[in-house]
């Protein structure tokens, strides 16, 4: 089940989750005073990060997003509106996030299956598929030199994790791979959503730490 | 002398260092306060990070940690201890350190014999020990948005260098692989060690510096 | 056109570029305290950080740092000088700049053809080049703990990716190796040293960051 000559859909839906991320990337650029080039640079490594860790990692190098131009558009184009109407982008956070976890869902999936595809085990490709969706978002938070917000408390790379294994598990039971993804990427996406609104937290750890 | 196929002996030793440097993660992340996934992504990155960087380096993917299991449960039970009993964890912390001193041991002398078997010269194999090392504090140290504590003048990274430049000078006189590492990760041990218990110090820089 | 075994005179200048960057990284280092290690592990990033980027994106690996010695001893004396005699290589910081402005040319332009050679398109191996070029100051951020100065408003990334775009074009109308390599990087440095004399800035944010 070759995922690296992904339909059409795969790659449209891709590219909005790509979108999304960028746009988180380029807020918090635009937050720390980051000129233009930052900006487009937070856009790129948060919208394409994720999976530039997981192909150096499963050794699928040069990562996919150096191979197809339309990858290097759409971080481009999200940071540029980002950059320019930020007020704006800004006030439509909320809007963003439901888009993220859509991003996030898919993002876990592909990344997973990927992983699958280059021989790694069911473990490991879940991982790999968690990476995807979360690393994105963590080289952005090295870049503007603060902790991870996934680290946080939110819920939020439990959702993906989630999602990378049942992608891992249906794959092995070769259903179609429309079927592996969309029911994969509903799962993550549901639970990703109840979180948000039921503002589910991971555990914190109790009591001080004595440093 | 191949060591892809380690003897068992070492695999054990390697997972205990890989374990004593998850758990010095996972405290860090106790202590900055991250949920317990944060807890378990530092526990993995500092425990796998340094190989991680070698075999990226060195075009070893993907790395042996996403290829075997016990590799990924290791960390993560580091983790998990750490979050539960981070108070008792961190009053242990000396004995922590010492761990640590025969994880880097090993760490950098079987780090340099991986470079040296994937066709690096002697001087790139040995800084792949180094980095092999303390690649993991270094990348538990960015996750942490803090500088590399390997930085502040402590001798830490010296040892893993002399250790990791022996073996591969012991390597070239065709010991057997047992000698090699025990001669090798013993001089870093011994040195760490000393190091510790006498308060070594790296030399930092002197006088005032211009801004 | 291959570059992986470039002409003597390329090698020279390559390996000033690398000499100057690794002063920038080890200034930094003395500056924020770090010890003589970290100065020199500071020199080696910022020196190399950039092709190390480049090379594990593109499946370069391992990196021509790590196959030829050189490439090692010059970043190490440069962070054994800088250390020694920090207050007067930080009086020179202007002068410092110039060169880093002759390094930052010349690696776009080499980092682009190498992209070239290892098969990328035109745009992503115009971005290598600028990865090139930026990405050992920002793995120098990075180690730091400060947001990457290449984000703050200096146009330095812009030149970058001008000259590699430049190298790129040229490159395909067969011009012959040294034509492309003047020409590309003499774009880049007047480009930057103007940048530098005139103040040239990038465009901020306008407006407030509603956060």
């Amino acid at each position: 089940m070759p995922v690296s000559d992904p339909p059409d859909i795969l790659v449209a839906v891709d590219l909005v989750g790509i979108f999304v991320f960028a746009i988180s990337g380029a807020l918090v650029a635009v937050r720390r005073g980051f000129d233009l080039f930052g900006a487009l640079v937070m856009a790129g490594t948060t919208g394409l990060g994720g999976g530039f860790l997981r192909d150096v990692l499963i050794d699928a190098t040069p990562p996919a997003a150096l191979a197809d131009w339309r990858y290097l558009v759409v971080p481009l184009l999200a940071g540029l509106l980002t950059f320019a109407f930020h007020p704006a982008v800004g006030r439509l956070e909320r809007v963003v996030d439901v888009f993220d976890a859509f991003g996030l869902s898919l993002f876990c999936v592909t990344g997973a299956l990927k992983a699958v595809e280059f021989g790694l085990g069911p473990v490991p490709a879940a991982l790999m598929g968690m990476v995807t969706g979360i690393g994105g978002g963590m080289v952005r938070d090295l870049l503007a030199n603060r902790p991870p917000v996934v680290f946080n408390g939110t819920l939020y790379a439990t959702p993906a994790l989630v999602g990378a294994t049942v992608a891992v598990l249906l794959d092995r039971v070769s259903l179609s791979l429309g079927l592996v993804v969309l029911a994969a990427s509903g799962v993550c996406l549901v639970l990703r959503l109840l979180a948000m609104v039921l503002d589910w937290r991971a555990p914190l750890p109790h009591g001080p730490a004595n440093v």
